[in-house]
């Protein structure tokens, strides 16, 4: 694999930008998180004013072996079928993407049942599921490498297509499991901080879902890269987002992480390359244990806290309007020169 | 001042909507928060799918005569230069409401200096600022009763034209000084725990804001109803905030709280008319020491989390396009019926 070499979003244009902000008329500071957004996507973008991007989003499906555990509320029959939900626009990302006028791709690197052609569906498959981490390693190194080119090869198009900010989402039934071991190994966390819920498992199944957990830790040898790590605890579409980060990034484009699953993404990207956390927003606070830790391992604060824990890009599809909030305040307000207003006493 | 009756919301709309979102394609409660504002609107519309509501924004503006002891790091006259600033366009909440294709309106309930006929800017007027509340009531009751029917005035003509949800914001150089006092009061908090930094104020500044707020609070009889309250240590933009919450909930229209100044105007308003709380969303949490307290008193959980302190309304209206999203996911997605797909096992 390849070492990814980033670049480095654009400081004097991000400088420009935070001067700027402390022109505008409002008290310094005071529109918060709003206002990093803006100097931030100024640096991304390499101009102090920066343009009201376009987004795209790409949701990754794919199945996990684990659910032969029990570790899922839900049958893994169900990722398919939200699949063929999704090219039909019934899902919540599908609304969210018509509200926000983002193109919307999703991408089957690897659902367990063949999937009919469907629109807006790509198909990218690595293998019908991953094997059960609770017993072997989830995949091969090549099925890997195969998951972040099919991630890389989304996140070419996205931008080809005029996006200016990406958006990654999934669906996978048990996908939770493989999340929780990541973050577990990335943040160095015993698994009872992480493991959560996911769609909804009852005592029973967490403590099923936790002893899963720990066994798949137990089997990575010390020093695994995060390659070997993804291939031993991972999952197809987690290393096709994490692909989908790393090639955003390489192009110039930020991503706006979404919940759980994609922070563990994200934490195994930033592991692959540093520094690609220059190129990640965070989104929304998820329900899901664990989630906090991650994002702040990641050194990123979420805009919303709604209690959030569906997946699918949700969270980030979510935070758009906010993201445009924060480009349009820095585009469009009066500065106190322009407005006459007088500045601080 | 006459007892506000207030309708109650449909509870058998908000009980259908419920059902509908659990039949949903996505796990029982995962869109969190998003699922209660959909099933808080179909009660507040009567409809188990209620109607994506157009929003109205009402800024109401007035000066402090307690900025005469230093309380704020602006300047009074920075609230009729603001006023400016809003007819031309040029302040945050301008921007929002372009963004969002809200009713914008601007009502002088007591800019000190005299304006001149703004387009956008309704006068309404009723003293040139409050007294000083370190030495004295900042307000007759007379001026209370004006004030809150300035509010219900401006609640009136936005639901007239056309308005689902309200927004009330704020513009008044030392406004967190009487907010902070009416939060200790509603809350039963120290001034300690409640008065904050506001526009920026130094140490000094906090120190001696604190001191006025407790003296201020001092004055308070025991048993002091809302409108003594007000009147004593109160602010004609808050006043009218408040009348503009009870007006837009006798009118069935539900209000998005915003920051601290807000939450003040919605405890004062509460006092008054018990039942207010279940027309109120909570937009953000603001970085002022107290807000948080205000939100817990008055029930209501904030959505997003941006360090925001710049008030306007523009809190409130930030969150406009996550109402959006919540109602558009509530009326859009599929069931697990209409899309096939496998409901919990």
């Amino acid at each position: 694999m390849p070492e990814t070499k980033l670049p480095t979003p654009d400081a004097a244009a991000y400088a420009a930008a935070r001067a700027h902000q402390n022109q505008l008329t409002k008290p310094t500071g005071s529109l918060g998180m709003l206002e990093d957004v803006a100097c931030r996507f100024a640096g991304w973008q390499g101009r102090a004013v920066p343009r009201p991007p376009k987004a795209a989003i790409t949701v990754f499906a794919a199945d996990h072996g684990v659910t032969a555990e029990g570790v899922s509320a839900y049958p893994s029959a169900v990722t398919a079928e939200m699949v063929k939900n999704f090219a039909a626009g019934g899902a919540a990302i599908c609304v969210l993407a018509r509200q926000h006028g983002a193109r919307l791709e999703v991408v089957d690197v690897g659902v367990a049942s063949p999937l009919p052609a469907l629109s807006g569906v790509v198909s990218a498959r690595v293998a019908p599921g991953t094997r059960n981490l609770a017993r072997t390693a989830a995949m091969t190194e090549a099925e890997v490498d195969a998951a972040l080119e099919a991630g890389r090869a989304a996140a070419r198009r996205a931008v080809d297509a005029g996006a200016g900010v990406l958006v990654a989402g999934e669906m996978g039934i048990g996908n939770t499991t493989p999340s929780a071991a990541l973050i577990c190994h990335f943040c160095a966390l015993p698994p009872e901080a992480v493991v959560g819920r996911g769609t909804g498992v009852d005592d029973a199944a967490l403590l099923l879902k936790t002893r899963v957990v720990t066994q798949a830790l137990a089997r990575l040898p010390a020093g695994a890269d995060a390659r070997a790590v993804l291939a031993e605890v991972g999952g197809l579409e987690i290393a096709a987002m994490a692909g989908f980060y790393l090639e955003g990034a390489r192009l110039g484009m930020p991503s706006v992480v979404d919940g759980f699953i994609a922070a563990a993404a994200a934490l195994a990207a930033c592991a692959m390359a540093p520094g690609l956390e220059h190129w990640l927003l965070a989104s929304h606070r998820s329900q899901e244990t664990g989630h906090q830790a991650a994002l702040a391992r990641l050194g990123l604060a979420p805009m919303v806290d709604l209690g959030l824990r569906l997946g699918e890009g949700s969270g980030a599809a979510l935070v758009l309007p906010l993201i445009a909030s924060a480009l349009q305040l820095h585009a469009g307000m009066a500065t106190f020169a322009s407005a006459g207003v007088t500045d601080k006493a």
